[in-house]
């Protein structure tokens, strides 16, 4: 199938470049509100399902134990900048369970955004794993398998290594929450390596978006696995930062609307959403697997059709959604904007 | 018209995206070789036609009256990274001119590769315009603008103030070799600003294409042009560094096959190369303006289906049309590869 051209980059009056993508938009009971495209293949979730992988962190009862803060919450969702804050936190989380970045097996790499690498090279120095901007959520990996150790009496340091494996405890109580929220079947679905080492899994975007309506709502969830979903919901709208950082489009769009919206970006162009308010879930993917001009200029639209946004929120999304291309000296060379079409069977929905 | 995906990037057994594209092969008298999608539409040419634009420099007689190097002639046509030594090269041609960065009309910008912005952030510096990736087009742009103004007895400095401007001297000669090469008609083109500045045209790929055959073997240019275009490829196939950079095709590549391709990256996905032995030139857009994952693949496997290799070579372009995909911690995830359909057409015309 070929998917629809959903944003469309211009330069000198024409469409210089354009990107096709696929999109679900589905309620708490599964009902297909909006299909753009093949819904029903399978999409490596990667990154865009952090929030469901940390499900089973906040169910373990690690949040009382360790005293886990909105700010390390949030960084179990994340994908950060690897900003001086992120790296710091991530430690901080390590600490609490007694432990260091020795733990972690996500690897190291350096930080995401230009402001990150600029900082660490004038200071003379090179990344460790706290920087990986999945340092967050393997943090908080630790501390699950700390409980899990606790619970079958084990030493912590031999339990938790190999967590990143498949057969692992750990990584089995997270593909659990994974299967229990989307509904797939993760034993026949494609299994592909994650960039920080975990599995990932080829699961269709109608059952992606299922599972972030699952966590808007609380809707066909247990009630401690409906809390932790709250719970992070609410982690991520109070520290914003932590999820992304400086400047990034997940950070700057809940800093802007707090927890009436939940969006995460993913690698390869994929996003997801859960819109509480709407009691609705989101999930896209970009067939050429572009995230910063074409998944967040998609995910804009949306918010911006779906949210009930005052004007000024309005056009704070319009900037995402409908931006303008300046070249080095500042002149306005064009536009990245999503598609007039698209967004005209967005607005359908309202 | 939909084109075809030319690029896979594989991962768990699965395509997890992919890159569709169109491109051109064409040889000197205008024949097509090959068309992939539609090669009729116009296509802003961005930095791949900055050959094209060198050609007045060349013919000013700049290169005797300054005294420029193969060095100094491959940043003419290049998209480098902003090392040290492109910076620096840039400016040895302003001061061979009498002049310094402040006559360059590009902007400034961090370079382009994580290496060289860790390089000046560790020195605790910020870029100059020499730094900007076309500050060597542009270095040439005022070189030739010299030639300009001695030639009508004016003052260079008055005389270059705007030339990055459309009706200016200088950008009409440059337009005018831009014309004269493609066969394009220009006035009538679309027009769009370009990154550093400049005026960007609207060509079709099989315009962009013949220009590239006529470099490739001089034919349907004049002898003095044919001569300039000889020496601006014989200049880069001795100083490939230049063209380019530390780790990036279009140096790696020419650094290991010298003048039996002279292949150049665009803005937005778009790639051009003459193919001398072969007679041929090749224009080539990814859809969604993906150069380093998309556009790079489409070129290899060009290169490789198309150019005499031994058997090292051939693995050595393998290598970017067939690239393995590892993650943080070095495991193998997946592949970037061309399309085998798109191969196998490929190789039909050997």
């Amino acid at each position: 199938m070929t998917h629809p051209d959903l944003v469309h980059a211009l330069r000198g009056g024409i469409v210089e470049s354009f990107h096709r993508g696929s999109l679900a938009i589905v309620d708490a009971q599964g009902a297909l509100l909006h299909a753009a495209g093949d819904v029903d293949r399978p999409v490596f979730s990667r990154s865009a399902c952090k929030v469901l992988q940390a499900l089973p962190l906040v169910e373990s009862g690690a949040v009382e134990t360790f005293g886990l803060t909105d700010e390390e919450l949030a960084m179990a969702c994340a994908s950060h900048n690897g900003e001086a804050l992120h790296a710091s936190t991530a430690a901080a989380t390590l600490a609490k369970a007694g432990l260091d970045e020795a733990a972690l097996e996500c690897g190291a790499h350096w930080p995401m955004g230009d402001a990150a690498i600029k900082a660490l090279a004038r200071e003379g120095r090179e990344p460790s794993a706290l920087h990986n901007n999945c340092s967050g959520k393997h943090a908080g990996f630790v501390c699950l398998g700390c409980m899990l150790a606790r619970a079958q009496g084990q030493d912590a340091r031999a339990f938790l290594r190999g967590y990143v494996q498949p057969e692992h405890p750990v990584m089995r109580e997270v593909s659990a929450a994974l299967q229990a929220t989307t509904g797939a079947d993760l034993a026949s679905a494609p299994r592909g390596i994650d960039g920080c080492g975990i599995p990932t899994f080829g699961i269709a975007l109608r059952r992606l978006a299922l599972a972030f309506a699952r966590v808007a709502t609380g809707a066909g969830l247990s009630s401690g696995r409906a809390h932790a979903a709250l719970r992070l919901r609410q982690a991520v709208a109070r520290a914003p930062f932590f999820v992304a950082g400086t400047g990034r489009f997940d950070t700057r769009v809940m800093q802007r609307l707090g927890e009436r919206v939940f969006c995460k970006v993913g690698a390869e162009g994929v996003y997801c959403a859960a819109l509480p308010e709407q009691g609705l879930g989101v999930a896209l993917k970009m067939d050429d697997g572009n995230n910063a001009r074409a998944a967040e200029v998609v995910m804009a639209a949306v918010i911006e059709a779906l949210v009930r946004l005052d004007d000024d929120e309005a056009q704070f999304m319009r900037g995402f959604s409908d931006a303008t291309l300046r070249n080095w000296v500042g002149t306005e060379v064009g536009a990245l904007r999503a598609n007039d079409a698209f967004r005209q069977t967005l607005c359908s929905l309202q």
